[in-house]
């Protein structure tokens, strides 16, 4: 440290005469007194300062609004990259998770970047970190943002509290760039727990009591729920589900569209569907593109996706219906059979499991700390493919289970469910194909079967014993079409150009949809839908 | 050709006796006379019996309605690979656009699969193509639907009227798969003509009347003007824009999201927010994803884009507004500069204009044959890259020009395409970016500049002279942003959520939204956005 320099002493002014130099001596003693006092007192000023002078004043505090004023292209990383950069000098911005302080020198910070979290250490150093940095470290909020640079060292031991085990960061310098301003609604440490029940306050193995957080607290409070490592891993598996939906599709010759949600009647089914004021008439929202891909088959472009919202009024508040969803739809012609369709789907299904386990594997680990599942399985083509069932041979299934015939026109929720349990037991798949629908359960569009026409060509897809796709050849010849609609309270009138597509020739089609939440919830085993849903919709909640 | 075989002559029986001889003789004459007269009878009964049976009955006819009755695994081709399978026999289905009959023995069918055509050739053969089977091909409606049997043979010149030129189909078989019940709107031909000016009845260079397709009769029958090889083009090219934009965010590290389009209160702009009747209550339709991803971003996720649709009650009936379009948006943290999104944007367009030129060559080039157009022209880098302005020196270009600067405060459509012209003329580019525009003129979320605070960090892009993409470094903080929302009349607890976001901290960010439709619309030159749309919707326009 460098000592603070006296000053040069004063010169003396040459001699006067006797009275005078009494008087100046008096005067001199009484100014000497005074200096010294000054001294003395200078002296104590400097020394408290000293004391206060924070040496790392400017390696530490709060920035001023980030307006994008300067631009120094200062390389920034990673915190996943970290275990790589051992002894080097680094920057990089972070989300504070937790601080620990011991004693008065040293702060221990968790700090997180998505699923990635590495431990840094703030720790008094001469020059270079001050008792006041450590203090300021150790009074920042939970979850405010920072910007760290620091060394990388290694770890004497592995961190067991982050996702970066073997390095942590030696902190030179810290700054505020975003604070929390109010209390957080729940600590990400609750939030993240493993889901086993969900009550409000439990205690673990070790007897420790602490919070846990509601879904409902939680989807109030989504912004900070969603900062969790689960559910930044359940919205980056969201998008892969999406991307390998679209990639399988394109590799088939399928053309993406894009078809209006509002819509000038209401379609399908009257009961479900919103109504939305379109200037001086109305208009409604559309439950499923159905309508509109068929049309699209009917305009010859052969194959056809849509990655697009539905939304459907129906007044359901069950762990698996939202108001508003992704559809993931698709529609193409058929040469000679339906089963065309139904087996490109299920390629679909085998290549979307596929990726997900091959190219998510560390997703899936993180969302299974905190939803334990046993891993979601299916039958590989070696193991004889993928199970498919006949309707009828679906309710003999549940019939030989102790289900009465009587109750199984329709398999219900319930025993949709128990089915799935039967399947898992005997055939070891949560993943299976049920074909042949009875007619009078399917919508009026579904083409009948050739044979028996109280049979219809349709399927839908099981993912863990519920429903996640539901398809079908459609009806592409428009005498048909009307009579099925008429048959279900419809006037064709009311659908005018759709059933005008089928008048102007259309090639034989069918197609299927699926419900992009659904997939990812029965896959990570979720429980409720709403977990899969970034800000989900039902009957009660339209906010956040 | 091989000739009829005559009978071989008949043997004579042994002699009997006189008498007997002369009543035989008798007799036989009788049986003579009456076997020539029942064998002339036959003879004359088979002529006629020739003359009527069909030996083509079961090479054509209508197919009873396909209801996936048995399953071949037949081999079906596209038109487009028949160039190369000479000499085979094929089986494909295919549209039939029009029909030409060379008097009673022979027709000419064009058939079309979406973008691709060939000529095929029904012609009268002995035990192949009857008479019968040609008149029914020459009766077939335009636009049905069949199936076609045939050998692929060498043309002896080109065929100018297919897109398939070198090789004809030979027709064996042909079945009618769907028909056409009633009127066709207008002809795939008349659809199909150089848009150069859309008016009702036109001559072509050699003085031929032909009929023009108005955009609005087009689009009352859109099923069928989606069938032209230009609306073939423009829908594979329109999902070239979504996969190029996809691919790229996807290699720099984003995060597909689906935001909710239902919100709970009228977001952004209430004037322009359709509502819809939400069970006992009321919701509204997203005007943009702004607010989600912006949410997403607090959620730590980074980088993040949607592809999805947008709702606009704007009661425009222009060229390039519609209610409903397909948003490209995405928003992402800014580390140093907001520059850094604006560079990451202009990266991205320039990715997508070389990945449309050089992957969808063919789709281009019929778009232009009807829409010509100058081809779209950007700068490269080894050009010195994209041209950036900013609003002050744009403002000065148009001043230049002979704009008065009193009507610059903003830059309006009509001085946004002037300027467009001056960019093209003096720095030959059809794509530009504008950089700080004034605050006034930006939403309440922008981010002014740190020194100018009539300046903001946001920035608009333009292709043809109209913009494309607007966007902006955002605001983060709380306080500001809930400053600018009272500064611009909106009260921040009615949208509580979003301000609380920024509350629980947030990182620096920056974004920007694209017109799918525009970006298509522009550079294709098809001068009307509805073209660019599957089923537009405008104030006037919910159906089909």
């Amino acid at each position: 440290m460098a000592d603070a320099q006296s000053p040069p002493p004063a010169e003396g002014a040459p001699g006067p005469s006797k009275n005078e130099l009494k008087r100046l001596e008096k005067a001199k003693k009484a100014a000497e007194k005074e200096a010294e006092k000054a001294a003395k007192k200078k002296e104590a000023e400097a020394q408290k300062a000293a004391a206060e002078v924070d040496y790392a004043a400017q390696f530490y505090g709060p920035t001023v609004l980030h307006q994008s004023q300067t631009r120094n292209n200062q390389k920034r990383v990673q915190i996943s990259e970290l275990s790589g950069l051992d002894g080097e000098s680094v920057i990089f911005r972070a989300r504070l998770q937790t601080s620990r302080a011991q004693g008065s020198k040293m702060v221990f910070l968790n700090l997180r970047q998505r699923t990635d979290s590495v431990q840094a250490l703030v720790s008094v150093a001469p020059d270079k970190v001050s008792k006041q940095m450590v203090k300021w470290c150790a009074g920042i909020s939970d979850e405010s943002i920072v910007l760290v640079h620091g060394l990388v060292t290694k770890s004497p031991e592995p961190i067991k509290s982050a996702s970066v085990q073997d390095v942590e960061v030696h902190v030179s310098q810290i700054f505020l760039i975003s604070g929390v301003d109010g209390r957080l609604p729940f600590s990400l440490e609750d939030a993240s727990r493993p889901d086993t029940e969900e009550t409000a306050v439990e205690g673990d193995a070790e007897g420790r009591q602490f919070s846990r957080v509601l879904l409902d607290t939680r989807l109030n409070n989504r912004v900070v729920d969603l900062r969790t490592p689960t559910n930044q891993a359940v919205f980056k598996l969201q998008a892969g589900v999406g991307r390998l939906f679209r990639e399988f599709l394109d590799s088939k010759g399928f053309t993406e569209i894009h078809s209006p949600k509002l819509q000038g009647a209401a379609t399908e089914s009257g009961a479900s569907v919103f109504k939305v004021t379109y200037f001086k008439g109305n208009a409604f929202l559309a439950q499923s593109p159905q309508l509109a891909k068929q049309m699209a088959i009917a305009a010859d472009f052969e194959r056809v996706y849509e990655v697009g919202p539905v939304f459907r009024a129906e007044d359901s508040n069950t762990h698996r219906h939202m108001t508003e969803f992704m559809g993931l739809d698709l529609e193409m012609t058929i040469e000679e059979h339906y089963h065309e369709v139904m087996e490109l789907l299920d390629d679909l299904f085998l290549t979307l499991f596929r990726g997900l386990r091959e190219q998510y594997k560390k997703e899936i680990a993180v969302v299974g700390e905190q939803f334990p599942a046993e891993e979601f399985t299916w039958l590989e083509k070696e193991q004889g493919g993928t199970l498919k069932l006949t309707f009828r041979e679906a309710v003999d299934l549940l019939v030989a289970d102790g289900v009465s015939r009587d109750v199984l026109d329709d398999i219900n929720t319930e025993n949709e469910k128990r089915l799935g349990r039967i399947v898992k037991a005997k055939y070891h798949t949560d993943y299976f194909i049920i074909d042949k629908f009875p007619m009078e359960l399917r919508p009026f569009y579904t083409m009948p079967d050739p044979v028996d026409p109280t049979l219809s060509n349709s399927y839908d897809f099981f993912m863990r014993g519920e429903e996640i796709l539901s398809g079908a050849q459609r009806i592409h010849d428009p005498i048909l079409l009307m009579e099925k609609m008429r048959s279900k309270g419809i006037e064709p009138d009311s659908m005018k150009s759709y059933v005008d597509a089928f008048r102007m020739g259309c090639a034989p089609h069918g197609g299927g949809g699926i419900g992009l939440e659904r997939v990812l919830m029965f896959f990570l085993k979720l429980n409720n839908i709403r977990r899969a849903s970034l800000f989900p919709r039902d009957p009660k909640r339209l906010d956040p």
